[in-house]
């Protein structure tokens, strides 16, 4: 029986809400405490993550106020290493790969969308990176997702999922909102439903189907994101 | 029983190194193929590794000629992902991390070295970089291991020792190749044996005495690394 998790999040950090979505899948009972972003409390660097950044968790100790963490619970960060750990925790879940193989796969995926994905989302939604740019790394995506399973891995929602759903999220969610210059979220958008794209957009549909997203990526997450 | 393994590595480089420790610490039974880092064959991205680095492994299918590989093997690549893969072929090693709460610290270690230790210790040896960013990796390399056991996690030659230690031993042998312009590795040197790199120095020195080290760091390698 795993022992008490607080989770320090934000509803606005794409990186918290992979640990949501992996805490959701495995069903596992914790306590959650929004970090803002643009207002860190003092105490967090110090007691929590020195690198002052969500999501962390507390793992361990007794169950106290996230404010006031115990000395004996261990401290996780890093969003990739925290789902790790909950991949670790709940050996029998569906979100953990079952072999040394499968976990392999996985973190090969992670890595890619990693590398060749996230960076080049993150830059077209928020620094005004180019639409060319996004396109390459969605055209690296298609081919890198499954012809015939409905998630990165398999028909199950694993940690190849968390990792990358948030990203996906984001980015759809961006271009509804109509943020770019005229015409870039159309022209994204129908190569997205478009033939070059179709096992994004298809995964992007599964996605939105899963439980776990639907429980995370609430009206929240969605107002907080683009705030 | 784990299945077959083929190895591409090559001396010259330290995160070919990295897989070689792993193999060795498990006591696995490979088949080992040297890639030249400056004249890579050009069946090699081919085959085996899109993005044409090594180190990368074969596992499973046929045990053929490592030049022919087989399409029923599974390609694994990047050092630290191939590190995971070992780790979980071989769950009860000693280089396998125990339990979820140490797995999770060994990855944060490796995290931490990742981005904070290997990238100063590379810019110096091969870019000319500052020796004050150097000391710095130094000083932080200090804090982060511990105070009370023979490796980066415990008295057990782990995953978290495999990432780091090839760099170390790096830098050590590039500073007593002498390199550097007069002074730099003398002051290097001093700081290292000094105490406030006292953890690291005594790190060093366990990690030359372990049999996996011995067995992959010859002469073969040393000379290589620095041609």
């Amino acid at each position: 029986m795993p022992e008490q998790i607080t989770l320090y999040t934000s509803k606005a950090s794409p990186f918290a809400h992979r640990v949501e979505l992996a805490l959701a899948e495995v069903g596992a009972t914790y306590q959650s405490h929004e970090i803002p972003l643009r207002a860190k409390p003092t105490w967090y660097a110090r007691r929590i993550n020195p690198a002052n950044e969500v999501p962390a968790i507390t793992y361990g100790g007794p169950l106290v106020s996230p404010i006031r963490p115990s000395p004996d619970s261990m401290k996780i960060t890093e969003s990739l290493i925290i789902n790790e750990f909950i991949a670790d925790l709940y050996p029998d879940s569906s979100f953990t790969p079952k072999d040394a193989v499968s976990r392999a796969t996985a973190r090969m995926f992670i890595d890619a969308a990693e590398w060749k994905v996230i960076p080049q989302f993150r830059d077209f939604i928020w620094c005004g990176g180019s639409t060319d740019a996004l396109m390459n790394s969605l055209e690296y995506l298609q081919t890198i997702l499954p012809e015939n399973a409905k998630f990165a891995l398999c028909d199950d929602f694993t940690i190849a999922d968390a990792a990358i759903a948030p990203f996906v999220a984001q980015l759809v969610m961006s271009l509804d909102l109509g943020c770019y210059m005229d015409g870039e979220a159309k022209q994204v958008l129908e190569m997205l439903q478009g033939p070059e794209c179709s096992k994004v957009w298809k995964y992007w549909q599964a996605v939105k189907e899963q439980p776990s997203f639907q429980a995370t990526f609430n009206e929240n997450r969605q107002q907080k994101c683009f705030k």
